[in-house]
């Protein structure tokens, strides 16, 4: 029974947040006049000392006490004795853990926030140093059109803007303090709820107490943001590993973010990209798991509510890691142009600019421009060229609306100029979109 | 493979964003200069045409045209002929089925967002009409402290409320428009993004094309924002199930939401509320259904994200319908005040009111209250009876301390309407709180 | 990198099976000729040291070593020198951790079923106890007809006696030696991979070296089983709380199992049973973590991969916590007989077994029967009583063809004996049926 | 109410197994004498007429009938009149649900298991054709060991093998007839359970009547191993991705199975491929919703079960099509092998060859073997060709224990050819596994 009811292997990392509720909790007792000030100082005391204890040597792991709330009051009250249990006043186990837990996942959304702001800074910095380099750009993995690495790192930057609006989001939602809301039915002590919630820098207390004490709706919030963020990385991650398979050779990962091997020195294992793919795995079952735990229960506090802190620790240790690999990846590789280019002008990937310059320059129906460049590109495929490699006597031979002018458009490095329509792929875009998101970061 | 390969089946369900798309684009093309006035005018006569004819019979299902796009498209060429085709200049379907989508999501969250309201106000009303209803209040199903039943209906707004932010913080994610985006690069013509952003009713068109066609996340956000949903409905249809099985006998169905039998006159199944607990598995399974598609997925656009749709459809009409029939069980359901008092009154509820009286009022330390209050329940046990059912006398004599004084905590009505803190059980606080949930509504 | 990449904390705990794969390979290379027996010698007393090392000590955790596989190698050839080097001869890390892990979910296969069985053995025995206790049967959580708590109670040995082949089917398809293997295509050193897999326990080698290498079927089969317990689990834990609630008041938990309070003396909190139900949850989502990792997995080995451990080995250690706790319970809750039978005659429970005696022993065609109880059932709702409190006289005025003889089936008791089918309720079918399930254990 | 009530849209895909049942249990009923041989006869003839109605018209959908059962026994009633009422006589709608469903069921693993078969004898036909043909064998997407491609595509075999045995397992563990168990308690009448049992093809009765209605485990079984099957599928699909991106031009997709372009008529996006990869998260989540549904259900039926059947049907449809789609595609996919044998010669991938030999056959120490073979990578990525370009000269300059009989293995074909351990990837060793497979197939 003690093992599986025991929470202080995983709780006591609320530690800090306990003793926070606590100081706010018997601050307001005593401003209240509900316990006498002299017992305010007391605990107030011996709540700095209890501070100073963990940290110092770490919260002791006593599996009779159960959790981090015991451990705590109890330790308390060996070093002030008595008064130690005027703590517990008009509060209850129920309401300090949904404090503990809310001040964690709170403090954990600006944690990550900051971890996707790095990576946001390294894709920019990457994104710009690339705001011309060419690059194939894919549909179901096939050679579509040409596209700027510059913008492709761009389109991450977009994911990992919602991606902070998420946690932003979260983050207001769960800015309500259920301190106060005592064992489920709220208290007859005169308390100010309104005190403790803006002693923990909370926007306001909960209104409801059975609501306040059944809620975990904040926990869930932080794992749907973080399996969303995780969803994205596992796709750059995919990227990365694809990008680094020889075949392709778009990137070499540097040492520090790869394995090797002493027989084949030239090898490089993407293991960190590989394993920030499977973490996506690892954050959308904690999204799951807790949902699972929170189906169908009754109000108010049940026990299998407990069985939500560890699965947000890990959650949050492991987005943590793979936002700090991902950034440290992204700062380091290195982006192999020649092969990039090469794969670009592959696979007739300018043939959609020749079918819209001749719809827009030279007034050929739309139909008909996608037949005369599905000819030109068997001609060049028949001729072992690109399209671009099509002499000007080649090309009009197709089509004699084909004419020197579409040089504008049929090379990778015309085509991708050319994309100038709002969120395009055009190296100019690129360096607009750049500054407009470092702008709205500062 | 075609078989595999056709959505028409599903995606069908999108004609009228898709045709609202389309006129928006063909609109701005016209005005951008970049096709003619009057094939502008023959496609959206077509498109009127078109929407007349699926608003009458239906959207024709040839699997052939695989899907909403091909077969609108099919449709306009018969109807107006080679102009038809113009319409596809500067888009594609990547960009197509991104916006249409998109559409259907943002005005899903609008539809569910009203629901959530009707819930909601069914359960103010009957919060209100209940503020001074006793039942108990449980903690792991135990009785625990009484409660008013208003105050327990109220928890249950406290979850709608943060449901609704949730939609309208992913609509407000969403409100960006993809369309212009084309396959993949965005397009050399000079289109106007901003016009077709506005004439959707977009804030503003999406920021970068490659995100834009490869990006699920409003699918995603409109499912999280379903699944807790769903775990919310499931706990108050837990508690309805519970409550009508007659060890309980808190409730009553009415015959509209329960099931009989012929041989059983008076026996009502919670059919409803067991679908609607039921259901939570749907709606977390839709999550994770999505999210598993989408991990790991190279940019830009794959067919796997095909797979979005028919997810998000049937979350949609299988929550639409739970917020429906936990509607009308909250407005119809009747509830046994006589039952839920008497089940209140049980389990010595009021121990911790006595305690709390003795501390606050008659200056006994914390875990000393906590012992004399112990020695009571045993007392009443042992006599067979409630606290409130121990006489002045045998008070005493278990302390002296304990005066007449604390009858005003020990009946259950006396210690529902001592807890007066904010967000406490008291009916004064619950009708506060309705009238605040009202306004906040209006 | 270090970080993310190593996995020494997890795998550590595979040490067994790293020292029992490393002596069998060993073994068998010096068998085989390939490696001298003097080296066979000293690699076999060296790993006896690390065995004894270990058991004494713990494995050391050395981040820059990385995994199990390194640590003890790196030992190795501190203990003995160069000659170490040998042991990795025609084997890789990749087939090493296959055959380590494989090892150890065989074992977990085997030590999850005798949890299993000691289940089934404490429920057994209750149900013997209880072969005649009257409990009411419930669908949709409506009282519907009566039954024994002992069939009750067999209904949860039917599950795990499901839950048990799996394991045992996972078991037997798992019984394959990867080892030998190599790094994905084999070796062409002599080896004699049937020897390795016999030294091991294994049924046979593995058939295809990528298979082998890429290959978490195992582990998946372990957490489908595992989840399937868990829901089993979750349904008994349900069960307890909900009849542990005062409402019911079916069933007692016995201090042991149960957390109080010292305020409420005689409060009982059912913090296992909400813990194992919670558990359900864990348990789904580990093998949806490991389903999601593997998805979409190119052949070989990917790093990926190592993302399987933890979530085995947390969800062996939670199963084997919950069917403790589950044990312990089940052998010693009180179960409340008069509660119980009370609530079984409640509800008119025996009304099928009116209709079923008008058909069977009247000559009543069935839809009139039917309607006859249905009458019956309200004349007795009027009355106040029970279908067994009508008088004779009462009864035949609602139909001539009652007569006295239906008393073998009205009572609660006539009607759980009278359920005499194969699978069927009545006490003689219980006590027959636990006999048969002694049998089968045995 | 009707709408969330209503399952006839879903279930009457069970009209077959609705209508056996029904015949079975008659059947039973006369020959037990518990109806009379005339209404035995009647019974017959109508479900008779009512299988040909539904196998001529479909079977109708009236939602204000419910389900299958209700939908049947009305039309009964209106072919045959009273008599009709006798068949539900000794069985409920708990009972027949089961015996449907799960007949249902036990079907859908022996069709999935032909369409498993099937996809085995396309991949041993092409592994056969392919047993020597050369290409990279890859970890963590980096090219590591050449292998044959017959021996990559066995590996597939093999997968699906322990797939077959988790549906056969699944299918004897669902080979108990629920029939006869009535509504959860067993009946009072002199039914023969092991004669329906024996009549429906099951292999005996299920021995617990309440865990007979309330058992949902054959549908999770079926659910797991479909989950299962599709994650194998979708490392399959994902390959065919990769391989057909031009980068790696492995495979050309027929275009039966592909999709193509007007505008780029070289162009063939993987879509089959692409979709089998998604449904692997359909199939995940469809075991995850069904277990989240039966997660914490007291016994015996419950409502929230009715939400189990459109999950199976749909998963077993989507599992078809991809069983399909995977032998089309593995029937008619183009190996491109220059381009597979160029890859696997490219990234030194017979440097451990190189180590191996030095080992084996010119007895150098394991660490120094791979020192040596790390020099001549190193010499062959300086003289910018592969190990078994270097010169002999060039190779003894490494080390003077590289003699010339080193070409033995320095080859990609020789490579592959030496790896004749069991289970490696030799082309005699793949000859011999596809012979061994197709015997166990016979």
């Amino acid at each position: 029974m003690r093992e599986i009811n025991a929470s202080i292997g995983t709780d006591k990392r609320l530690w800090r947040q306990d003793l926070a509720g606590s100081r706010a909790h018997v601050t307001m007792l005593g401003a209240q006049g509900i316990i006498p000030a002299a017992d305010v100082t007391a605990i107030l005391a011996g709540l700095d000392t209890i501070h100073a204890e963990y940290e110092a040597g770490g919260v002791p792991e006593d599996i009779a006490l159960e959790d981090i709330h015991m451990t705590t009051e109890t330790r308390l009250a060996q070093l002030i004795g008595p008064a130690a249990g005027r703590l517990h006043t008009a509060r209850s186990r129920n309401d300090q853990v949904a404090v503990d837990f809310r001040l964690w996942v709170k403090a954990a959304c600006a944690q990550t926030d900051a971890g996707l702001k790095a990576l946001t800074l390294a894709l920019l910095a990457r994104a710009e140093e690339h705001a011309d380099t060419i690059m194939p750009g894919f549909t179901h993995l096939q050679v579509a059109q040409p596209v700027t690495l510059g913008h492709h790192l761009l389109a991450y930057v977009e994911m990992l803007r919602r991606d902070r609006s998420r946690f932003a989001d979260a983050a207001a939602r769960m800015d309500e303090c259920p301190l106060g809301s005592a064992a489920l039915a709220g208290t007859g002590f005169p308390i100010d709820r309104a005190a403790t919630a803006a002693a923990l820098g909370f926007a306001r207390p909960t209104a409801n107490s059975l609501d306040s004490v059944s809620d975990r709706d904040f926990a869930l919030d932080y794992l749907s943001a973080a399996a969303l963020t995780g969803l994205h990385l596992s796709r750059f991650a995919e990227e990365i590993i694809i990008w680094a398979s020889q075949p392709y050779g778009f990137v070499t990962l540097p040492d520090a973010w790869s394995t090797g091997s002493s027989i084949m020195p030239q090898k490089r294992n993407p293991d960190a990209a590989e394993l920030v793919r499977a973490k996506a795995g690892h954050l959308l079952a904690a999204f799951q798991h807790l949902g699972i735990v929170m189906k169908g229960l009754p109000l108010a506090y049940s026990k299998d509510m407990q069985d939500d802190k560890a699965g947000v620790f890990a959650a949050h240790d492991t987005l943590d890691l793979c936002l700090t690999a991902m950034t440290g990846m992204t700062e380091t590789l290195t982006f192999n142009k020649d092969r990039m280019r090469a794969a670009a002008a592959s696979g007739f990937s300018t043939a959609t600019d020749l079918a819209d310059w001749l719809v827009r320059d030279a007034g050929v129906p739309f139909r008909e421009a996608h037949e005369i460049t599905g000819r030109a590109v068997k001609a060049a495929e028949a001729a072992g060229t690109t399209l671009d490699g099509l002499t000007d006597a080649a090309l009009a031979a197709i089509d004699p609306r084909i004419t020197p002018g579409v040089r504008s458009v049929l090379s990778v490095e015309a085509s991708v100029a050319s994309r100038t329509s709002f969120g395009g792929t055009a190296p100019a875009n690129v360096r607009a979109a750049i500054a407009a998101a470092r702008e709205a970061l500062a």
